[in-house]
């Protein structure tokens, strides 16, 4: 098994019928998601002229204990209700090899990736990666945040009144948020283009 | 994110309601299954008086190099329209823990593996996980066993002529194989009950 191209690097890369799909699909909405097979974590941002703002956020719970291919299909058919609902341009996710240091943990949340990766792609929403690092320097400026800075960041970005809960949320919005950034600008020169 | 027992004891666990599905979905028609993002290889064998017996092997490719989640879609269809045809009672596949030594494949291929146990759990097939070691174990006797001498024991345990490739093939007829022999006496069992 070969090591695809993942990451940003791989949107913006020399294949031509992405370029075309990406120009078409301009991500005015965007699903940032948090995989876990507990617990995972989704936001929904729009473009607006006044800078982003939040449209949904939540938890798809996956519920049965013990039972690691009952939770991939709740994940599963949780998150394809949200883009059927939510119908976003785009998704964004955390990097799939952000989490070294718990292979267990990692190759779990594989599985939970895939699914939702799946889900994604039979609605022709298109998938982005962004690393952990690239997130939290994106958000704060310091690719070593604490969760701290990292919330009070995405509060004053969405004027939030309070924190969102719990983390998963938080950090689906996180990534929403890094998408936002760096989607908007490749986007912007693409169309001044 | 908990870590769900998996592996054979997860089968014969406590839980009355698998345990009861388990009696009424007895696997005859058993899918053995070996992921990867490149290439997936499936071997599906019946049980018979006289044996097991191969009804059909193949492999899926993920023919969509450079995108990942276009080669999930890839594999999941593939997948479901295999079990579609062939209508297993049961789905074999390794242990989703065999591969620390890479832990980025091991990563992708749970991606992989992900989609893979979707389209078995949604078409109402249970999934059963065996650690490579204990593959290797019931084939051939050696946990260890090297390649060569598991071809020859899945050659000779199907009466084929020559050794199944691609290799992909081969792994899926041996998770196959050992789900046949496992579950074969664990039914035996239940039925003399």
């Amino acid at each position: 098994m070969d090591d695809p191209a993942l990451g940003p690097a791989d949107r913006h890369g020399s294949r031509p019928h992405i370029d075309a799909r990406q120009a078409a699909a301009r991500p005015t909405r965007i699903l940032g998601v948090d995989p876990g097979l507990n617990i995972t974590g989704y936001g929904v941002l729009d473009f607006t002229p006044a800078g982003p703002r939040l449209i949904e956020a939540g938890v798809i719970r996956g519920r049965s204990r013990g039972s690691l291919t009952r939770r991939l299909v709740e994940i599963h058919d949780g998150l394809a209700e949200a883009i059927a609902a939510l119908r976003p341009n785009a998704m964004a996710l955390e990097q799939l090899y952000s989490h070294y240091s718990r292979p267990k943990t990692a190759i779990l949340m594989g599985h939970a990736r895939g699914v939702i990766c799946l889900a994604a792609t039979k609605a022709d929403v298109p998938v982005t990666h962004y690393a952990a690092t690239q997130i939290k320097r994106i958000l704060t400026g310091n690719g070593r945040a604490p969760k701290a800075q990292m919330q009070r960041a995405i509060q004053r970005e969405l004027g939030l009144a309070t924190a969102p809960e719990p983390a998963d949320v938080a950090d689906a919005l996180a990534i929403a948020l890094c998408h936002y950034h760096l989607a908007g600008k490749s986007d912007l020169t693409q169309t001044t283009r």
